[in-house]
């Protein structure tokens, strides 16, 4: 905690993403078989470090007190042995995931002779910018050396004590393996201009991927000069179609608003087409109230529901991550879909419906990052995927969209095989 | 040409972009028919108008001509009939490609039973910001609208009267088919408001791709505030190893450097491996001096070819677009590599080997867009891989690398499909 000047935290950091950079060239030569090694040897570190780590946890969660920081934020900073333990099996789990380093496809003869495919292949290096959560320090970089990728890590200063110990027996794990330490590095300075310099790298960092809340997540990408793979909300509908399986519609609706609050997959606004109102709208008020959600709806959902509150435009744009439901009632697919097109935030949306044709347009018309038919929207995550894991969720059109796994991580390029062919 | 102001320009390009979201989201839900029958209409039309299409670009020319224009300007600007029989069948053979949009990957069934895929879909709305030559309206708006996307197209103000002819082809052609007809919409302004204008319009342009010379793409790159698929430099390498076949070799290299020399997949730095340079430099030299390319060398080449330039460190970083080359003798394939690493722009490499794993390291390692084993680095090109066409290249590395061709106009949207599931 020396006084430093923003100069000097942009020099350290630029000689950061130099040195991750060189490990990327290293590491996109290495072996499968060196990179599980590395988070397998990673793993067994930290068990080992097991004690210094509850210590190193124990401080920041003493400090943190001291700040007064809420109690949400303490819960998040917290690393229990249940947590740890989480945190090293996730670690094997990323280690048994197929490497997507090198798959080739695609590849085609061509009249000239030449045969040319797609190479998947590393991104480089990946910055990742987190708020108090000490496990994503290893989820992050886990996925990031899996994918033959260097991490710089820049976690919240309240887990810096926490961090350190994670990100050590990281580097320790790759050392071990046989490859760069500087393949994960955690940026140690508690100073915010590191962030500023870390988003300046253009040509040095890859991408950058923000994980936290949207204040976090809008102000990088207003700054950063590099590519950002980024979700802002996460503002889910489902809609209700003419016809559904009310009890499939009764339960998926529920468990899509009150699985988890704070989560954004979570519904924020149920679409319910005008033939099942009626009959719907009592069992899903009933539903909700027994688990205490307010219900905000349009003014056809107040005729049937005269308790509920009235929405306001502003309900309809909100993601609530709270206890909170907007409801309107739709004439048709058309009315929702434009719903959704307007207020939505290209997250995740449902629908529920027995129509064969309307699923297919829901399906390929909405232009979300995840379109589910006929499950809640709480499977938009990258382990209900398969991904195995999840280093965020994009809501990007372009690269990766929905939650981003290795695959996201990596880029193809294009592959050439010739006999000696020229251009005539 | 009524005196207006930045405002007005800006008004008017978002009215523009409004109008062509509303066209995106129509064209999504639009049959592969429709958007092929709409490019075939295009063709017809714009044979039908050939004649007031050869008057158009007339007038371009003679106002080019007035503006004194340079003669490789004039020469892309002007649209003779091959030209534009060139321009019909390249609508033609859009029309032909396979359609990217809904195709499914990967669906699996997961523990929970949703089963998860990945559904190609279009990006939206895109914008096309290039110089001179008329036919890259034709090319542009056809790949967007095969791929469902709605085209921006912002040409040379040279071009104005014949690019105009040809969108208005477009526009025809897909109300011909019953689609939008501002799917394809020409900017008409000669303001240069307009491009700036086009740049800030986040949420409503999913991408940019500029066309033309690098100040131009460094320009927009710069200041749009939307993303953008973009390369800047070709500086183009090719790697003669140790125990190539030296005909071979010969004939690569000559055809990478000479067989057009403004191409951005010219070859502009030949690295030559020690153990063959005493061997083929006096071949090479001699090839080069009966095409007229300048050679330019590291002192070991000065060495062998005392009549040649002595290479600064510029050239090593320069793109010639003209008949020079830089020559530069190497250890081995890694300093190759690290030469590649320092001054590449990352667009297209190749290795000229008769050595399995070598071949097989430079694959994987050199992280460009292309990188070619035993052919020349002029295959780097859109029809040369099957793409069918391209709408530009891409050095970025998220997103699309390489030649964009259609599948470069999509992004993969997750799609699940349920039987009720709800997570527990």
């Amino acid at each position: 905690m020396n006084a430093v000047t923003p100069a000097e935290v942009g020099a350290e950091v630029r000689e950061m993403a130099l040195a991750a950079q060189a490990a990327a060239r290293r590491l996109v030569a290495s072996t499968t078989d060196a990179r599980n090694q590395a988070l397998l040897g990673a793993a067994n570190r930290l068990d080992e470090r097991r004690h210094e780590l509850r210590e190193a946890n124990a401080l920041d969660m003493q400090r943190a007190r001291e700040s007064s920081l809420d109690s949400a934020l303490l819960d998040r900073l917290e690393l229990s042995e249940a947590r740890i333990d989480a945190m090293l099996d996730g670690l094997r789990q990323v280690a048994a995931l197929p490497d997507p380093v090198g798959a080739i496809r695609d590849m085609r003869t061509r009249p000239s002779g030449i045969r040319v495919g797609k190479m998947r292949v590393p991104l480089g290096v990946i910055g990742i910018i987190y708020e108090s959560r000490p496990n994503v320090t290893a989820d992050a970089a886990s996925l990031c050396i899996k994918s033959g990728n260097a991490a710089i890590l820049r976690g919240g200063s309240e887990a810096l004590n926490s961090n350190a110990v994670i990100a050590a027996a990281m580097a320790e794990g790759l050392a071990a393996a046989g490859l760069d330490a500087a393949a994960v590095q955690l940026v140690q300075t508690r100073d915010r201009a590191a962030v500023g310099a870390l988003l300046a790298l253009e040509g040095l960092i890859d991408v950058v991927i923000p994980r936290g809340g949207k204040s976090l997540v809008e102000r990088i990408s207003r700054e950063a000069r590099v590519p950002v793979i980024k979700h802002l909300d996460g503002i889910c509908h489902v809609y209700i179609d003419a016809s559904a399986d009310l009890e499939m519609a009764l339960a998926i609706a529920v468990n899509a608003k009150t699985q988890r609050y704070g989560t954004c997959n979570t519904m924020e606004t149920l679409l319910l087409h005008e033939q099942e109102a009626p009959g719907l709208l009592p069992l899903l008020a009933r539903a909700f109230r027994d688990a205490d959600v307010e219900l905000r709806g349009c003014e056809r959902t107040l005729g049937i529901l005269p308790d509920a509150v009235l929405a306001t435009e502003a309900d309809w744009g909100t993601e609530y991550l709270a206890p909170i439901l907007s409801l309107r009632i739709v004439e048709n697919i058309d009315e929702a879909m434009a719903h959704i097109d307007r207020y939505g935030s290209g997250h995740t949306e449902a629908i529920v419906t027995a129509h064969y044709q309307r699923s297919q347009r829901f399906l390929r018309e909405v232009d979300s990052a995840s379109v589910i038919v006929n499950a809640s929207t709480r499977f938009a995550d990258g382990f209900e995927y398969g991904l195995g894991a999840e280093i965020g969720i994009s809501t990007d059109k372009l690269h990766a969209r929905g939650p981003v796994g290795l695959e996201g991580l990596t880029s193809e390029k294009y592959v050439v095989l010739g006999d000696g062919q020229i251009r005539t």
